[in-house]
């Protein structure tokens, strides 16, 4: 199955896409989305909605696997990212792939056993379970790889939602 | 012209249609949308979408105008709102309206021409302005309605975003 991985935000959001068979899982593509500074903030979420479209027109995935915000201390950039995220999850519904949510703390859990797994250590077994010669770059890609390596790992365990 | 005011919500959303023409302004239409509480977020967000769609269908508005969240302490409802808010500007920026975002200050300052008015003044000027025998019901309702006037009376000098 194809699974797509994204991390949401509103300037720059990334996107993983990851092949799973049984043990076996590739990474067929990563990168990121990034939005105009310079346009007024409808416009970059139109702009990440169409993006999300291409990328799900182009990679067909089964699954679209969504990571759930982190709380942050400053509100009025978490609204912002709730925005885009919104955007993602309309975009996504719209697919006849399956939806799931996961928290950072699940994938943390799923890759690494731990939770409170240091970023370090969830980027190296990202790189080691799909025998990547560096780091996929930069941070927003390999954290949408992590969450498809997430989902494709946990036999759905911890996906909260499926359409 | 005509104008559709969005009180953004997730488990519910006021709407109002507003005809203008010059000094003269009355209420097409007004109503909200209540999602499912039984069904999953996404579910909600894309029930969502798609009725803000037949909206835009059926009234082919020149203008939407989408209230800003005020900022609340409960931040698990403000990112939820905001995600539904996310999906009210994206499915808007699809259509050939033109796109305004106002605060509530800036809609209490055009109506009552005092930004910190008090609700139930925001109400009566509402039904005032618009020649209501009662006031639009419910409250979700009438504040997207006051939404849509403040547009229409403000000769967009507050309107932040067109695309």
């Amino acid at each position: 199955m194809v699974i797509l991985g994204i991390d949401p935000g509103y300037a720059i959001l990334g996107y993983g896409v990851v092949f799973s068979e049984h043990e076996h899982q590739h990474a067929i593509a990563y990168g990121t989305i990034e939005t105009p500074k310079t346009q007024q903030f409808p416009v970059r979420l139109k702009y990440i909605g169409d993006e999300i479209s291409k990328l799900i027109e182009q990679y067909k995935p089964d699954a679209i696997v969504v990571e759930e915000l982190f709380f942050k201390n400053n509100q009025k950039t978490a609204i912002l990212v709730a925005e885009a995220r919104g955007v993602v999850l309309f975009v996504a519904s719209l697919s006849e792939a399956k939806l799931f949510e996961y928290t950072p703390l699940q994938v943390k859990q799923v890759l690494t056993g731990y939770g409170r797994a240091e970023k370090a250590q969830v980027q190296q077994m990202v790189k080691l379970l799909l025998g990547l010669p560096s780091l996929p770059k930069p941070d927003d890609a390999a954290d949408a790889i992590a969450v498809a390596l997430a989902h494709a790992r946990s036999n759905s365990l911890f996906g909260k939602f499926e359409v």
